[in-house]
C-alpha cells in the first residue's frame, strides 16, 4: 500500500514490513503518482489549487528532507479549507506561494525534476483520488514540459512576496 | 470577438459585420477553443465537470445543427447549477449523459473527430475563463488521443440510462 510505499522511501534499506492495513495494495492510479514523485532528484515544481492529501503531502516532504528543492504555489482561498496540507508543508520548511486574486489559481500539474510534467483534472485531495473520475497525464515531451515550466516560473516570480502591494498605489 | 466569430460560423459567406461589443477581439484562449471546437467535421465527444459558458455552448450547438454527431457526458450535481448550459443543449437535441455517484464526473475533456484531444485544468465556465489561472492542452498525438477516447467510451457505456438501476438489487 502507499504507506509500505512512503515507509520505504524513507527509510531505505530496512527491509518493508508487510503492512496490515485495509487500504488497497498492489499497483493503483495513487501508489503510480508517488512513485513518480519520489523519482525527483533536484527539484520539484507544483502548482495546486488544492492539496489535502496526507500521503501526497508525506511525500513532498520527505523529498524535501532528501534535498530535492520543492515549490509550490497554491491558490489563496483553498489552502485555507479544512484539511488543507499547505499549512504543514510550510511549517516543514517548503517554500509556498499563492495568488492575491479572488479568482482562482486552478491549475493541478507537477514538474519533476524539470523533465517530467505530470497534469489532468485532479486536485490533490483524498475526495478526488477516492470518490471522482479524474485523470492525469504523465508527459515527458520537452515541448510540453517547457509550456509548464514557464507558466510556473512566470506564477512563481508574480506571487512573489516581495512583490506584494498591501496599499493603493494611487498619487 | 466570440460572438463574430460564431456569427461568421453561423452564416459562412455573410460578411463578418464589425462588432461594437466591448469582448476582447482579435486572438484569446477563448477565440482559440471555439475555433478548434468549429473545426469538428464529424464527431465531437465532451466529457465536462461543469458547463455554463453560454459562447462554448453555442459553438456545439452550431455543430450539432450542422450534423456533427455531439455526445457529452457530465456530472449529475453540477449540471443542475444556476448558469447550467445541459438543458439547453438537451433541449436542443443534443445526447447527454451523466454519472450516478456522490463522487464527480470530474474530467475536463474535448475530442474533435476522434484525432484532436482538448484537456486541462478549465471548467467550461464564464468564471473560470474570465478570472482564473488554467491551462488547456490540445494534443494530437494518437496514443494521447486514444486513451481519453477509449475513457469517454467507458464512460458513455456505464452512463447509458438503459443501465440504471432504480431499485437495489439485492436477492
Amino acid at each position: 500500500c502507499i504507506e509500505a510505499l512512503l515507509a520505504e522511501a524513507a527509510e531505505p534499506g530496512v527491509p518493508a514490513r508487510p503492512c496490515p492495513c485495509p487500504l488497497p495494495s498492489g499497483d493503483t492510479a495513487l501508489s503510480r503518482l508517488v512513485r513518480r514523485l519520489l523519482s525527483a532528484r533536484r527539484s520539484l515544481d507544483l502548482c495546486l489549487f488544492s492539496f489535502s492529501c496526507p500521503q501526497l503531502a508525506r511525500a513532498v516532504q520527505l523529498l524535501h528532507r532528501r534535498g530535492v528543492r520543492v515549490r509550490l504555489v497554491t491558490d489563496a482561498q483553498y489552502m485555507g479549507l479544512h484539511g488543507s496540507q499547505i499549512g504543514r508543508l510550510r511549517h516543514a520548511g517548503i517554500q509556498v506561494r499563492h495568488d492575491q486574486h479572488s479568482g482562482y489559481m486552478h491549475h493541478k500539474f507537477a514538474i519533476v525534476d524539470r523533465r517530467m510534467l505530470i497534469t489532468g483534472s485532479l486536485n490533490w485531495t483524498t475526495q478526488a483520488i477516492q470518490s471522482n473520475r479524474e485523470n492525469v497525464l504523465v508527459v515527458e515531451d520537452a515541448e510540453y514540459v517547457k509550456a509548464f515550466q514557464d507558466e510556473f516560473e512566470r506564477i512563481w516570480e508574480e506571487y512573489n512576496p516581495a512583490n506584494y502591494s498591501f496599499f493603493s498605489q494611487k498619487q
